[in-house]
Parts: structure tokens; C-alpha cells; sequence
């Protein structure tokens, strides 16, 4: 009954098996092996942009954090939800790989930026020439940090701000699987049909042990991003067990077989948690990640019982019973039925 | 015949085998994984030091980039010889994660900086107050870049020369298995007792799939570095996976039969090439990597017969025959007799 | 009438004679002068804080980001108001000097920060250990941008909170003669005997040309932001100058002297201004700052007539006549009672 | 007898009529005023570069810093000498403004580099590809740190080097007028007609307060120019007394004659210490700057009969009195012949 996130289970066989079978003989390094050439084709097929930039990285924060310094300058502002990882969860990665740009809060509903929010936050910027910062990229997180999902075309109404004045639109897609999944969508569709200049495609929450795609689907921004992989300390040398992570992934649909495992437990938690008076689920239950509130009884209750998840607005184990705490729920690909009506069980 | 590099060869199975034995059910995050703990004392215990700090990053640029960022300030200079991978094939890497730090290049003998050198250049630095760096920490590389290796007396010579001064001592341990096999020392000899403050202990080139520790004896640096490596995008959310590359790599001493391994595979190459006319082993033969000089028809030959190896000073294609050109031979754990003698087998 | 900027006006002469005193015979460079030497000690007594490192710099900019720089690490956040200058006028000044730290806004009543806001956003922050930005100094400006004074018991609450938390305060002062003469208080009071670590005490918008002093109480920050000031550039040569504008700027009290003038212009202006149906001081009149609300039609009358000022929220000459717009109108020390007089002749 | 550094002396008294001239009634800010128009105009009419991007700052590491950082990226590398300013004399603010790029020292003959140095330098940089630095801009000191000046042919093939590979070249002309007034070219002569991109057009070494021209003579380059300034907060308020400094300067080509003035005085100080057994002058008098090599005891005599200058490889005061030490003796702009002469008649 492990909740806490879904960084916290194990890879699928399948993507360690592709490891496996990529350790074998030699390979030239720093991503010039031929597994790395398969996934190149494999991202560009799978997003249908045969001309795209792709890269692997091993962190998703590096994934966000290269991004932004290939597509901000440094005496620009990046426009972003509070709650985006890239601002509340990286430890200053953005500000660091821009060389000390600035991130612009922009007021959110339900984690997403509106395009009337948006506009008015780039609009607020810029207007005392070179004493403010410069507007920069708009940065979207897909599926949110709240677990909502932009449709494709609220993703598509904010680039449209975006390219009103000219910048750029990054896709933060640590679960981009999980968006997929729940939209039925394709990849092109909720990226550069929808007007998203780069994509951070995450692996890593969804069944690898650690690697991203990151791809530019503006091929020019190419040669300085591998520049600022390299200067990151972000190029692996033996790159092949990135490459096979993503080459397993990638195969026969892995990538959207185990997003939608993880959003089918999710549904099946909401579900179970819905219709209660002492639950509320303040954003729905649209991916594969919840919040929950409840009393600070049912949650000790859970807990006790063997639930692991993080209660973000308080102690679980200090205050009144009847004082009201949120707690987070996310699946991964490896939570299964049972693990979900165990922990359904515990409820009072 | 794979000669092009350590970093070109598969990992060891038993690296392999514990990633996937570590591929099970759910680990907290970010390094609060089981695994790390067991990792971190086995460090410590191999290392002698037992308060010593550890943490595990990926690539060996992030391990001296962030450990040099650490130790020191933007307005420093860091001195190292010419060819120390930090100044050479970090791309700037390591003025990034100081924040602007310069490296002050030492005249080397044999690709190792002399006490005598390293003095000499830190009395250069520091001699106009304000207006020029300060002076910054010294960092060593063991293996160096031309398969040369420093004692363990010419390590603490150097040491001693820093502490006169106050500052830091680094080594860039990318191949310090390597060094400790061919020198027959302990970690602790080669590193604190010599008067080193912080390692960057190698796995990726020594049977891993990309696994470095950072190594400080003073556990004061621990938090700072912590925001670091998070800030530099270095902290895996699925820690577990380089922790287990590193209990696989310390368990039963991998990491020291490997080293062993590959340095034997090395002397048997440097045998099979000395005493002949045609080549020259310029900085001799002291670990796993040996540079050659030899004509141009002696490397076409080789190159034709199969061997795979960077030459450094020219084209093996084109020119004289007769013209002498450098090729670099670097044996990782997996190189056997065979394919040794398969290469010396190719020789006129 | 020219009521666009306090940096706009000229220099007093009594400056300007300091600095043609100055200009006579050799000076050792780089503060070495004699008459930084007589600043210091001035400006230690002027705030009674014999153990001060005191230093000049040109730029207000400058002063701000070098102190912000020296007292935050590049993992932290500062925590400032929204249109703090640090925030919005400086193009990323203090994210490039700090290394990429972060500015968290923290809401305002009447442009300055309370000490439940404060508490607020501090709490907000360094809630997920590594993963978020570290809590980092307290930023407070005196004058705000909007012309309002902070108390001394406001500033005192303000530091008492961020001492809570063991933050430093900063406080930017490029009026901080303004907030002093509208205050009544001492120097001292209004800073570190309100728990104030570093002050940026302005000169230039006061009538010097360009000089402002960076303050800081313990003097164990002067050496770093020694270092830190010749990095960024900011160290004069010909330090001499700068020494001489402040020399003349503290002698017999005239930075009091002209700012008090500043506020006596400023407040006949309100007091013009004020109890008429078609103007409105949504900020009062504290310092030698004041915004009015008035309908377009009173604005063009005004710039019309030869009154220079912004306006803030819309054209002043495209749009209904009784829209109402913001100016902004800010004396400097050069205002007389004609010119604000004049201005007032020019209302309907 | 001051001859420790230009830095040292007076401003000159034109410079410093125009500066109170111009503080009079109000001006916009930040480079907005009349002053400099006129200025920029006087400087392309100067430059004959009519389409030239023209800025002020007020030092000279800071015109340096700040063109170099709109010329270099992060990942590249300058090539300049070992003594270059920015090499040793600007507490790695090169390496702030670029954002971590690497400086390569280009062997020198008499403080210059040679063409072919320059292209070995090259040469040996962007040798492996994303590993190692990329090849950055070219900067040259005229006159150099050593008091040599490089003829404009000189120049031109250093330039022609740079061009070859697609670099910039940036010239450090902290001490452009003595260089002009040396060799008796134009500066377009000496700078874009040399194949220069940008130069760093010193005046505070020669007659200004402080006050140095950044001149780029492709204007692509202002905008991110006029960031990067107000991002390093040397953007000032009160621009019109940078402008002012600098019109004084220009007019009726006082530079010029200040510059030649110092040369002169140099050229003086240089003929009375030549012939002479006990002194030697290793890199000549070519603008207004030698050094000279001498006993101790010579330098004791005229260290205690009143000069001041610095001894740059010992301490005149303890030693022996035979050894040679070397001295460095800078003429500014205010060094008259009796001040020379009386520094002559102190030498046994």
C-alpha cells in the first residue's frame, strides 16, 4: 500500500531486460551507441516529427532544468504555476542552468495556468524595458503537481498566449505517459500541434529506473543543448543503459500500457474514496496521482494500518481527530487492484 | 580488439545482477533507499572513515564538478596539470558548478604535477590582493589522463605543498581502482592519510553502468553538497539504482579483481609491444591505459586488422607511411588474453 | 517641473566641490584613498556602528546585489515584496550575483511586507528539505517603491521574524535619507538596532552623482564582499571619486538636510493635491514619493502644461477623458516651492 | 614622482568642467540624456563607424567583463596571454559575466601573442567535440601589460588568425589613446580596419574619473549589450556624468593629447635610464609604461629619495643590495618633465 509517489516502485522487467540485453560487447560512448539511434527514431515516429532533437538525461529535473537554459536567456522570467516542480521542487535547477533567470508566479485554477492568467503575467512583465526582466518561455506541467490534466486544448489556448508575444512553450511531462492515457490522445497532439516548443518526456516515474527524453522539436536548438548536457555533467559516458531504459520503454507501447495501469488504480482509489462524508478530493481524479481530504482520525487510521503516503498540510499524529488534512495518493504502474482495496479496506 | 576507451565495455554481472535484485517492491526516494545506507557504510569502512560523507551521482564529470564546487568560491583558482579532465574534457563543467572559478594550469611531469610545480604556480596566484582569483583547491587525477600513476608518497608531497597553503585536496578517482591495484595501497593510504579531503570514486569505467562516489573526509561539506547536487539536477528519485550498481561493485571486492583485471590485461599489451622498433611506449605502462608511438602503416595495419583505438596526433589515413603517430590503448575488466593477443597478433 | 525621478535632478554643489577638491596630486587606487578612509570612519559614526565594513559602490543596483549576493546562497530564496526594486527593476541583478538564488514574493499592505506575511512565505518554504529552495535573507526597502515608510517598530517586527528563523535582513535604502528625515529617527534605530544586517545607503538619487554605500554590521562579510565587488566590476580605480561625492554628501549633515528638502517639496505637492474630487493618493504622502489617481483629462492638462512625470497604468492622451490614471510624481532634493507651485497652478 | 599607476592621478580639468557643466536641471536617466547622443555620435565619428553600438560604464574590468560576456558563450574559451587583465587582473570577472567560460593562455613573445601561438592556441581547443571547451573569442591588450603595443599590422594578423576559425576578437584598450598616440594611426586604423569586433575604450587611465567606452561595430550585439549591463548593474542613474566625462575627453581630441603627453614623459624617463649599467629596460618604452630591471640598492635609493612605484619580484628592503629586481613605472597623463626629471636625479 505504497502511495507516496511514483518514483518509489521498481522498473518494469521489461525496461530492465532491455538493459540487460544492451550489456553486451562493446559501444562507443556519450550516446553514439545504436540502441541511441533507435530511440531517436522511435521518439520521432511516436511524436511524428521526423526532424525533432532528442535527448536522454537520467533526472527530470535535468530534463526541465536544460530546457530552460537552452530556451531562457538569463535576464529573462519563465511563467509558471506556483506549484510547478520547476519552481517549488528542483532546489534553484532552473535559475542555475538559466545562469540566474526568474520565474514568474502565474495565479493557476486547479493547478493550471489560464490563458487570462498567463496573459496578464506576461503582460506585467516587460513594461520597463531593460529594468525588469525580459519575458521568457511559458512553462506547462502535464499531468499538473495536483494531479489535473490539461486538455489538449487548454494546452493549445496558453501556447497561443505564449506565441501572441513571440515565446517559447515547454511541456514538463514527467508524467506525460499518464496525460496520454487519460486524454486518448496521440503525443503530437498534446506537444506541437498544440503549439509546445520541447517536451521533458519522463520514463522514470513510469516504469524505468531513471532516464527523460528531452526533445526540441526545432532541431537548431540542438548542438547548444548537447553543449549544455555536456557542461551539466548530464552526458553519460556509457549512455547505451539510458538508451535501453527508453528502447524498453518504448516498445510495443510499454510507455502507455503502464500509464494507464497506473490511471485505472488511481480511478478505482477515487472511486472508493468518493461518496464518503469524511473524504473530499479536492481536484478530482483525472491521472494517476490524488489528494485527499479527511479527518485527522481517518488518516491516522490508514496509516497505522500500513498506508505509506505523504499528509502535506499537517501532522497525522498531533491535533484534534476531527481537524481536517490533506493527504496525497500516487499510483504507479506496479499498483495493483489488491493493493488499492487493501488500502480502501482500512477505511473506517 | 575494443581498445577505445573504459567506458566502452559492458558491466559486470554482478553490478547487473544487484541492480535487478534491488528491483523490487517499493524504497523511499532521493537516496533514503536501504541499499544507500548499506553503501554508504561499506565506503566508509573500505575508506577507513568512518564519519565520512557519501553520496552517489552518475557521471564522473557531475562527482569532481560538484565535489569542486563545494570546496571552492567563484573567485578562487583550482590548479591542476594541462591534460586533468577537469580543464580538457569537462567543457567547462567545473567553472559552471563553481559559479566562475578558474583552473590555474601546472607545468606536469609524466601528466603529474610536481611539488615543486604546484608551488610555484600557487606563489603566482594571489599576489595582488583583490584583483587577482584566490587561491583555490588542488586537485589531482589518479589514474592521470596519460596512464601514468602518482605514488602514494607523490600524492601526500603534493597534499603537503596545498596544506602550507591552506587549501583543499581533490582527486579525481575516475580510475581509482586502478591505482589502488597497481599500487598495491589501501583507499585510506591513497586518499585521507596521503592528505586528500575529497574522491571522486569511480565505478562507470570500472564495471559499472554509470556510478560514481563522492567522497568528503570532512563531513562538514555534507549539506552543502546535498543543495548542490540537487541543484545541479544530480539526485535520482530512484536512488536505488546506483546504489545497487555500488553494493555490486564494493561486494566481495568487484571493484579491486576488476581494477586488477584490466591492469593485467594492460601489461600484457605493453609487453607484447616493447622491445620492437617500430613502437615506443612513451609514459610506460602503469594501470589500464598505455599510449603507443608507432608508424603510420603500424597503426593502418591494426585499425585495418579490427583494433579499436583513438589516435591522438594525426590521421591514420592519410600521410607517410613512415610518419610516427600516438594511439591510446585503454583496457577496461572485460579485455581478456585473447583479445590482447588477437591485437599484438596484428603487429608486422 | 520635473517630477519623473529623484534621478533625474542634478548633483548638489556642495558634491560636486567635494569631488573637484579630490581631484588634486596622486592617490593610492582602489580605496586606498585618504578619503574613503575619512568616509568610513563617518559613515561608522553616522550609524554608531564602530566595527562596520563599509564600502562604495556606484550603482543602487549594484549595492543591492552584491550585499544580496554575500549574504545568499545560490540555493535560497529572499524574501521581498513584489515590486520591490530588487524584484522588478533590476533585470535579474540579484538571481546573476547570488548565483541563481530565487526571490519569493511575499504580499504587501501598502507595499511593505508584515510580519504575519512574512512569517507566512517563510513557513512556505524549505517544507521539502533538499527539493525546495533554503530559506534565504529578508529584503525590506526605506522608502518603498510606492513612497510609504516602514516604522521603526515595523522594520524591528519584520527582522524579529526573520530572526525566528535565523534569516538575515537587508535593507535597501537608495532613500534611506528620505525615510530618515520623514521618520525623525537615527540612523542606527532604523537599522541594526532594528535587527537590520546590511543597509544599501543611498547617495545618487539624493544629490550625488553615483555613490551608494553597502553597510554591513559584521564585519566578518567585508572580505568575501571584497572579492565579490572587484568580480562583478564595481571596484573603482580612481576610488577617489566616489569617496569625494560621499565626503561631501555627509559633511554637515546634508544628506538629512537635502532629503528633508525632497520631503518638504513633496508634501506641499499632496497638500495641493489633495481634498479635490479629481484626485486621489491611494498611498498618501510619507517620503518624496506620492502616486495620484486622477481622470486622463487632469493628466493631459498637467503634461500639457510642462510637467513631467510617468503614468502608470495607461496613455495619458488616447483614451475617455475621465478614465482615471496613475502618476507618479517624485521629488528630488533640487524641488523648490516654485516648481511644485507651478505644477499646482496647472490643475483644472 | 608618483609612478605607480595611470589610476593614480587627477581627472582632467576639462574633463571635470564638463562634468559640472552638465549638472544642471534635470535629465532623463540611464543614458536617455543629451550628453550622450552627443557622444555616441563623437565616438562613431571617431571610430568612423557610423553604424557602431556605443556604451559607457565606468571601469574598465566591467567594459571587459561585459563585452566578453556578449561575445562568448558559457562553453567556450578566450584566448588571450598570461598577463592579459583579464587573465590576472579581474578576480575571474570574465568568467562571472560569461557564465563560466574558460580563458586559454596563448604563449607570448613581449606580452603579444604571435599568430602562430594564437593558432596552435586554437588549434588545440575544440579537439573532442562536446568534451572540451569550444573555441571562443581572441582578446587582445593594447598597449599591453607590459607597455608594448602592437602595431596595427600586428594586429590585423591576430585578427586574420580569429577570423580564420569564425571568432571574434575583442580589444582591451584600457590604454587605447597611449596606443594610438604611439604608433600614430586612427582608431579605426588600430580596431576595425584591424579586423577588431569590440573595444573597450579606456578613459579613466588618462584623464577621466572613471569612465570606459564599450564600442561594438556590428550593433546586432546592443540589445543583449544593454541587458547584460543592467544585469551586472552598471547601468547608471544618472548617466550624464559618465557622458559628460566622456565628452571632456573627446573634445578638440584632449584624449589624444593626454595620451601623447604621458608617452612623452615616459619616452623621457625611458632615455635618462638607458646607457646606463645599472638599470635595464627588458620590454623597451613604447607607450607610457616600462619596466626596468636594477640593483636593490637602486631601487632603495629611489624608493627613499621619494618615488613611488612598485617592485614586482621582491622586496626592495630586504636582501641583498646586488640583486636585480624589476620595477614598473607608469606615466599618466599629469607626469610633467620636472616630476620625470626629478625621479632622474635621484639615480646614483
Amino acid at each position: 500500500m505504497f502511495f507516496a509517489s511514483d518514483n518509489a516502485g521498481p522498473a518494469h522487467p521489461r525496461v530492465l531486460e532491455a538493459v540487460t540485453r544492451a550489456n553486451d560487447g562493446y559501444r562507443m560512448g556519450y550516446g553514439a551507441d545504436a540502441e541511441m539511434a533507435e530511440v531517436r527514431q522511435a521518439i520521432r515516429d511516436l511524436f511524428e516529427a521526423p526532424e525533432a532533437a532528442v535527448y536522454l538525461v537520467a533526472t527530470g529535473t535535468a530534463a526541465n532544468a536544460l530546457i530552460l537554459g537552452t530556451l531562457a536567456q538569463p535576464w529573462e522570467t519563465i511563467f509558471c504555476t506556483k506549484m510547478a516542480h520547476i519552481n517549488e521542487d528542483e532546489c534553484n535547477a532552473p535559475e542555475f542552468y538559466t545562469g540566474g533567470a526568474k520565474l514568474t508566479v502565474v495565479p493557476d485554477e486547479r493547478a493550471k495556468m489560464t490563458p487570462d492568467a498567463l496573459r496578464a503575467a506576461i503582460e506585467g512583465e516587460e513594461t520597463r524595458g531593460v529594468h525588469g526582466p525580459q519575458r521568457g518561455p511559458v512553462a506547462i506541467t502535464q499531468v499538473t503537481e495536483k494531479g489535473t490534466v490539461h486538455s489538449v486544448d487548454e494546452i493549445a489556448a496558453l501556447s497561443a498566449v505564449a506565441k501572441e508575444y513571440g515565446l517559447k512553450v515547454h511541456l514538463d511531462g514527467a508524467r506525460f505517459g499518464n496525460a496520454v492515457a487519460a486524454l486518448g490522445c496521440t503525443p503530437a497532439e498534446m506537444s506541437w500541434k498544440a503549439g509546445v516548443d520541447a517536451v521533458s518526456f519522463g520514463g522514470t516515474k513510469n516504469g524505468c529506473m531513471g532516464v527523460e527524453a528531452c526533445i526540441f522539436f526545432d532541431p537548431a536548438h540542438a548542438w547548444e543543448f548537447e553543449l549544455r548536457r555536456k557542461r551539466g555533467a548530464h552526458l553519460f559516458s556509457k549512455h547505451r543503459y539510458l538508451s535501453a531504459q527508453m528502447q524498453g520503454y518504448l516498445a510495443d507501447g510499454l510507455w502507455l500500457e503502464l500509464a494507464g495501469r497506473a490511471n485505472a488504480a488511481c480511478a478505482r482509489l477515487a472511486a472508493g474514496l468518493s461518496g464518503r462524508n469524511d473524504v473530499r478530493l479536492p481536484w478530482g481524479a483525472e491521472a494517476n496521482m490524488i489528494f485527499f481530504e479527511a479527518p485527522r482520525a481517518v488518516h491516522r487510521r490508514l496509516l497505522d494500518g500500513g498506508a505509506t503516503y505523504y499528509v502535506m498540510s499537517g501532522d497525522p499524529e498531533t491535533g484534534p481527530d476531527d481537524a481536517w488534512l490533506t493527504g496525497r495518493l500516487v499510483c504507479d504502474w506496479s499498483m495493483d487492484e489488491d493493493g488499492v482495496d487493501r488500502f480502501l479496506g482500512l477505511l473506517p
